[in-house]
Order: structure tokens, then sequence, then C-alpha cells
């Protein structure tokens, strides 16, 4: 595996598949690494922190890194290339450009600016990658729909792969944050997967997808539940913060990801 | 020449330049062709009225427009592809992705919205057009000053190519707005490059360039006359509103383009 930190350097060609990551890697990424390696001739993994998607300096500054042990986990799941940049190499001095996007949904609503970071550094690495493939997980669902969104309307022509969510035994997706939870804090924090699990649940049988979500909190307040359309496929989407830890996560409700 | 209407039609490939422009063309587009077909394999010319540059419906609503005219005189110039998407082509329906430049300078606070506009389409058009190297005319040198800064900041890869004004015998830069000037509106009108050759000339005696092109437009009240810096080159640039038409302008303080 190859680890590139400038752009100059990347250098790539023939059929790109790209893992846009921001490190602190876990089964839900291998899962990404995997789906990519099985259709790909060249697997790039992106590891950025991007600062520009984080409103919050705190969460920023407490989000984990560890490049040795995220090199190891990408070489180990057959990446080709590990693009790890430098904060400067993405944004310069003087940098003053943004992609925004309109109507973001619940997720944008809740973290200001979040989504304008997102769609800056993901144009940017697709610039600079030039992959034809993405990868994406469904946790991260709004973020996809804000990522397809600026694809189609930027006429950036990667095909955006959404690869299913990662649970641990416990049910709790897999997230970079869950290591910062504590034990007590991840026992609360499985409402989480529950409430949405009883929501699916209900809408299978005709009730409220979203007031059984709601229902099923008891006592935690969730930051938003709200139902996403992404494509032909509709979730049900909901985040809630946790020892100071903001977790998302979302359930199938009608289509598929594929 | 071929001219082609949808982005899927376009299938470019080698070395390829674009002259991007909004029709209504004149001897600086000619120029922009001609700089381009000497040394590109293939040229490409856009022709799309922009409609998200615009502030002003009336300004849109009438804004020069013959495709045939157009065509010739894209021919007779020897450009290989003529793009004339429509605007659902661009922008179709639930569009809602813009590329957002901070600080744009006296054009961009003169006309809220335009440089967001411009930029949003260029970087459609490169990623559509997959260019190696774009032209455009030293008289928008804000506009390349904000587009050099987008490729920049977006990855974009394509270098950004300033060609000299054109001029008319009198002096007035050609522009396609130029059109809609009566034949008293254009004797007005020449204050312009009046105003900006007297700014360089004080300039080259040590004076004060913009100044002295304030003092020399005597009784017309330009919209702004400032001094732009566009990489090693520094521009006097100003912009006046004549029969309701608006015209822009500049001339070289120091350095050059090529």
């Amino acid at each position: 595996m190859r680890v590139v930190r400038s752009v100059a350097e990347l250098d790539l060609s023939g059929d790109v598949g790209l893992v846009p990551t921001m490190g602190a890697l876990h089964a839900g990424h291998r899962a990404l690494f995997r789906a990519a390696r099985a259709e790909s001739e060249t697997v790039v993994a992106s590891l950025f922190v991007n600062p520009a998607q984080f409103d919050d300096a705190d969460d920023l500054a407490a989000y984990p890194r560890d490049e040795a042990a995220d090199a190891a986990i990408a070489e180990a799941e057959g990446v080709d290339v590990l693009f790890a940049p430098s904060r400067e190499e993405l944004y310069p001095a003087g940098f003053g450009t943004w992609v925004d996007v309109d109507d973001t949904g619940a997720e944008g609503a809740a973290r200001p600016g979040h989504f304008r970071g997102v769609a800056t550094v993901c144009v940017k690495l697709f610039n600079v990658v030039r992959p034809h493939r993405a990868y994406f997980g469904q946790k991260d669902a709004q973020q996809v729909a804000v990522i397809r969104r600026v694809v189609r309307d930027l006429n950036l022509g990667v095909d955006i792969r959404v690869v299913a969510t990662v649970r641990d035994t416990d049910g709790l997706a897999f997230s970079s944050r869950n290591t910062r939870l504590s034990t007590e804090g991840r026992e609360r924090a499985l409402v989480l997967p529950r409430a949405l699990a009883a929501g699916a649940d209900a809408f299978t049988r005709g009730a409220d997808a979203v007031r059984t979500a709601l229902d099923t909190f008891n006592g935690v307040v969730p930051d938003y539940v709200e139902v996403v359309e992404l494509g032909d496929t509709t979730l049900l989407a909901a985040a809630v913060t946790v020892d100071n830890v903001r977790l998302i996560d979302n359930v199938l409700l009608k289509g598929s990801l594929s």
C-alpha cells in the first residue's frame, strides 16, 4: 500500500474506487474497503479529519486519530493507496471556495455548516482522485443524500455506492465516536438502535414510525427523528447525544440500498 | 463543427481547450477561439446564457441571443464542438448546489449572487467538458480572479488562460452588451476606457491611478474604480452604467497576462 500526502504525488489512472474516511477505522470502514476492492482496479482510501465539517472546535479536537492503526487496517483490506494529506494541503492559506447545498434535512439543520464542509471536501477529493465510484456507509444516509445531490448538480460523474450499516453485537452501529462513550453511556446509547427498530417495526404494521420511535426513546431526548428519502429508498433516521457524544443511526423503511 | 445539446452526447477525449461563452459572439470571443485553436487538439465553445449569474431578470431577458450567427462565427474560427445546452440540461428541477467564493471584490459587491452563478456554471462546465485549458478575456478580470481561486480551491486542474481585451476603433472594449447602447450612449460610454487609460498613465508617473481615473469620469458616476490583483499582475478596473447598460473594463498597471 502506497501512502501519499500530496495531491501532486497521487497520479492515478484506470478504474478507481474511493473510500473517503476521517480515520479511526472500524468494521464499518472495512465493509466499505471490501465493497471497493470487489469492483475496482485501484482502491484509494482518503484519511483526513476535515476541519470544515466540524461546527464545534472541541468535537474536532476530540476526534480520535491513529494513523498507524488506520494504515494497518487499510492495508489488510487491500487498499492500494492511502491518501493522507495535511490540513494545509487541502486548505491552503487564502482558501475561500465553498460548496453549499440547499435543504440538507434534519442533520443539516442540527449542525449548521456541517454539510457545507462535507460537500466541499468531497468535491475536492473527487477532483483530486477522479474515482469512478465512491463508497459511503448507510449510517451516514443524510450525508449520502447531500453528496448524491452535489454529484448530480455539479456533474461530477462519480457513482455513489451505499454499503449497509455494520453493527456491534449489542446493536450499536459502528462509529469512530463510540470510543468516547463511557460503559454506562454506551448502555444508554442503545436506545438509538432500539427506537429505530421499533419505528421500523411499527411502519411494517402500518403505524407511525416517527411517533413509535420517539415513544421508545423514553426519557432520552433525541436531537431529531426523521424520515429520509434516498433515491427510491425511505429511511427512518435519528440522532442522540450521550456523554456529549453525538450519535446518528437509521434503518430502512422502504426500498433497498445496493 | 458538431453542435451538442446534452451532457451525455459530449463524449470528449484527448487535449481539450474550452471557451465558455454566453453567445452574442464578437471580436473578443474570436480572439479566445484563436488562442484555444492555436494550442488545443479539440476546441469546445460553450454557448449558454447562465440565468444563475444575473441578479436582474430584465438584464437576463435583454441579453442578446442569436445562435445561428454565433454558430457561424465559432465555425469560422475553427471551433470543433459547440456545446449549447438548454437551461433544464444544466439546471434540472430540484437543482440546489452552489459554489460560493469569499471576497469577490468590487464587481462581486456590486452584483450580489453574480459570482456564485459564474463559479457554479464554470465548475459544471469544467466537469462536463474536462478541459485542459479554459480561455477568458482580460475584460472580465475579476471573473478570472474568482475562477482561478475556485480552480485552485476545488482542485479542478484546469489551466485558466487570459487573452488581452479586444477594443473597437473608438477604444470601447468589445462586449455583447454594447449592442444595447444608443449612439449617444456609446459616445458617453467612451469615458470608461479614457478614465482607465488616464489612471494607467498616472500610475506610470507615480501618481494615484484610482483618483486620476475618478477625476477623468467628470460628471459620469462610475459604479466603482478599483485596483485588482490577478496573480502577479495588477489591473485598474472600473464599471459604469450608461443607457441602463452596465459596462466593465480594465487596464494593466503592473505585470502581464499570458
